[in-house]
């Protein structure tokens, strides 16, 4: 894996949130902040970019399900002297609701039986994923500010993401950081233990979590990634530098499945000219 | 102007979808139809290519604005063959409202005083358009169809489109058209004529009209974008080739005030290795 100066990173980072920031034409970021490593690392170096008096934040919690993930939030907010008045927390569940029981009943399939409005935990996702866009992007509008997205490089070579949910955004400073760099960045900032100690989740469901979900370890994707995109190494010379072959073809099967999300939509061919 | 052999782009986009459907792995499309021409088209040449029993389609009118949308579309619909179970009809107030109710009215922006919870009516039309995508994705995935967008090369280059709300899509078979272009197309599918009769509207409130919006035609602003970035022509060869200053320059400011989404999110640099 490579080593990183993270002090000089750190530098680098808040350098490019303040100068993206005011060439667009903005002095404020507002996050979601879901309580997780990525939002707590962006909120605390958007903060060191452009001060605390210019960051707004949403948590958006569904129902209970994120009550530790708000009381960590709260916390570290406090600590980065964030206005009270520049928080908002909103219950998502009433809107969940509204939709899915907007959601078509109707409607079968024509080739299957089983009925198809049994809303699974992915969907269930999505659709939270995408409300909370909704509001982060309102937000975004109303106070003049820049979105901004905590999406890590781990994350975005895995598709881990709802597409038009949790990756929309319009600034990504953690984009170059693989997930095990983001939580050295965090320590270098300072960050309180208890995030550092939370296993990630994408808080699909109650005691989700993102490493179970995968069946292999973020240090593993990591070094799986950085050696195919980065040094752009083949799977055998992985292999040959220890790494095991059950890893390797684990990490590279879940990026292939995942590809799809980079290359979507589909374009057409040009129209013909008479 | 260019002159298309529209037989042969209607063969060429029919094709186009049938390929990606298949080789995506999918046999089904399902799209939002607004009653606009380009909803109306896109529905046509999806039915041309894949077959009415493999179309889905959702209309999601706000309250009353779009009565006669919503009945223009159910009569192509019918024309179309599209088996009714396939459409849904889903009226979206509720959970617009659902969703402006919960939007923080307690936060004050530390600069001005103005109250930050009205909703403009921009703010409303991206909520509104982004609801519709959540829907269109939930049902994208429960059918395991691929989401057919409907975006044209003009709103594509003036930017006229809410990111990650109608732009949201899997395929997008007009994106190479200008849209005086898919008009002919549609005259050429033999689409009714209430739907190329109807002047363009994005639905953002009752009355509105695109070109209203932009203070000029689609057949102008056709006209500049063909020429400046199909054939690379300058400024100043559009007004020697007999078109307005006025004309080119007001659908140059708006391509440029527009470009921003084109360019989002701001990526950071690599860290610093050691």
């Amino acid at each position: 894996m490579r080593i990183l100066d993270f002090d000089k990173t750190i530098e680098k980072l808040v350098y490019f949130i303040q100068e993206t920031t005011s060439e667009s034409g903005f002095s404020r970021l507002v996050l979601n902040f879901s309580g997780g490593i990525d939002s707590a690392t962006s909120i605390s170096l958007a903060v060191k970019a452009i001060g605390a008096h210019n960051v707004y934040v949403l948590l958006q919690p569904y129902q209970n399900w994120h009550q530790d993930a708000v009381q960590r939030s709260w916390s570290l907010i406090e600590q980065l002297q964030i206005p009270t008045n520049h928080v908002s927390e909103i219950d998502i569940a009433p809107i969940v609701r509204s939709i899915t029981s907007s959601l078509p009943s109707n409607i079968q399939s024509s080739t299957s039986p089983e009925p198809i409005n049994n809303l699974d935990e992915l969907r269930l996702g999505n659709i939270m994923a995408r409300i909370r866009m909704i509001i982060l992007f309102d937000r975004a509008k109303t106070l003049k500010a820049l979105a901004l997205g905590t999406e890590n490089k781990t994350e975005h070579y895995l598709g881990y993401y709802t597409r038009f949910g949790d990756e929309a955004s319009d600034i990504e400073p953690l984009r170059s950081l693989y997930k095990t760099e983001v939580y050295q960045v965090a320590r270098r900032l300072g960050l309180p233990e208890e995030f550092i100690a939370t296993p990630p989740t994408a808080g699909l469901w109650p005691g989700q979590t993102d490493e179970g979900e995968f069946g292999f370890t973020y240090q593993e994707a990591d070094e799986v990634l950085h050696n195919l995109y980065d040094l752009h190494l083949s799977a055998e010379q992985l292999v040959e530098r220890g790494i095991s072959t059950e890893t390797v073809y684990k990490v590279s099967k879940w990026v292939k499945q995942m590809e799809f999300k980079h290359h979507l939509p589909h374009h057409p061919p040009e129209p013909i000219e008479i």
